[in-house]
């Protein structure tokens, strides 16, 4: 056994490859677009045979949705570990910023999720990824509106779900952006847009 | 003379046929993305044969570009083709809506777009473009508070130029979002979140 062992390369844990693969598909996608995110592209990125990324995803379109799985996780942990804050009005700014490609990292992920957003109007096997996303985003916005519902930070009689709504097309609005405006463009404008608009809500 | 005319196909005019192409390049994008928009699929798209294509554009990103412009100019005139409306108000609610993808032509539009926004990302080429659509739309959002600036539609004091990258951002999520949608979904809720963003400039 301990001979074989040592002939034998370190098995790599099945998820530890996945999210390996999905760093690597980001890091492609980023670099050459959704087009040029082909399994040969990826698996040279990830040092890997095509072969081996196959066995663990056996089509580019299993591979881009679990990258875009992958960041509405990293965004729902970061905005779980937010400090907390004295005011809903504070609170409330804060997740939404955290949704913001504000810096690199978040911008990687907000490229990644734009690029696959568009993608999956041409490839059927990229929208249940994709919906589910798009849900989890407008589940955060009316969570924030609902945390402002507290009588001061919303106008009596507003209709919650057209301001979810609202907020959630202005976030994604503002994300793509300051993605087209490029890392090196100071993106504090967006903060500023966003707490004129949460502001504005107490009418 | 007129022998040689019977022999010789009809010369479509330069600007007819570079339209004919760029329509045919938004049938192609709409159908299969902006990754599926090849030159050879576009001129089978159009009849035409790859050669005739590469010799009213030389290259691919030309052609895309060439699209967008068609696009902006659309939605330009379609905006000045809008009748007055008797209040501020209600013109910019006319105008923003214009902008919407809320019919068919108006979808495709906006597919290509967004396709073709996110593959400038990728593709250097398609950034001046991207960059000149991106500014039109920004200057129209410029207008459309400046015609709230009327003493009663915008509230005194407000920052003009946040407000119309907010309106700016609103807008190109909304946008996003009808897409998303899907053809089939009732896009009037769009409507009434602009009608509601209109209205609450007021303060």
């Amino acid at each position: 056994m301990g001979v074989l062992r040592t002939n034998v390369p370190r098995l790599i844990d099945h998820n530890e490859r996945r999210e390996l693969l999905a760093e690597a598909t980001w890091r492609v996608i980023v670099r050459d677009g959704v087009a040029g995110a082909s399994v040969r592209t990826i698996a040279a990125e990830a040092g890997q045979s095509t072969g081996s990324l196959r066995h663990i995803f056996p089509t580019h379109a299993e591979l881009l949705a679990f990258a875009l799985k992958l960041v509405i996780e990293r965004a729902t942990a970061r905005v779980a570990a937010l400090p907390p804050r004295p005011t809903a009005v504070e609170t409330v700014q804060e997740v939404a910023a955290e949704l913001l490609p504000l810096d690199r990292d978040r911008r990687a992920e907000m490229e990644v999720y734009l690029a696959l957003f568009t993608a999956a109007n041409a490839d059927p096997k990229l929208r249940v990824p994709r919906d589910e996303a798009h849900l989890r985003m407008r589940e955060g916005a009316r969570w924030m509106i609902a945390q402002l519902d507290n009588g001061a930070d919303l106008a009596p009689g507003t209709d919650r779900e057209l301001e979810a709504a609202r907020l959630h097309a202005l976030i994604d609005g503002l994300a793509a952006h300051l993605i087209y405006e490029g890392a090196a463009a100071d993106p504090s404008w967006a903060r500023r847009v966003l707490a004129r608009h949460i502001g504005s809500l107490a009418g």
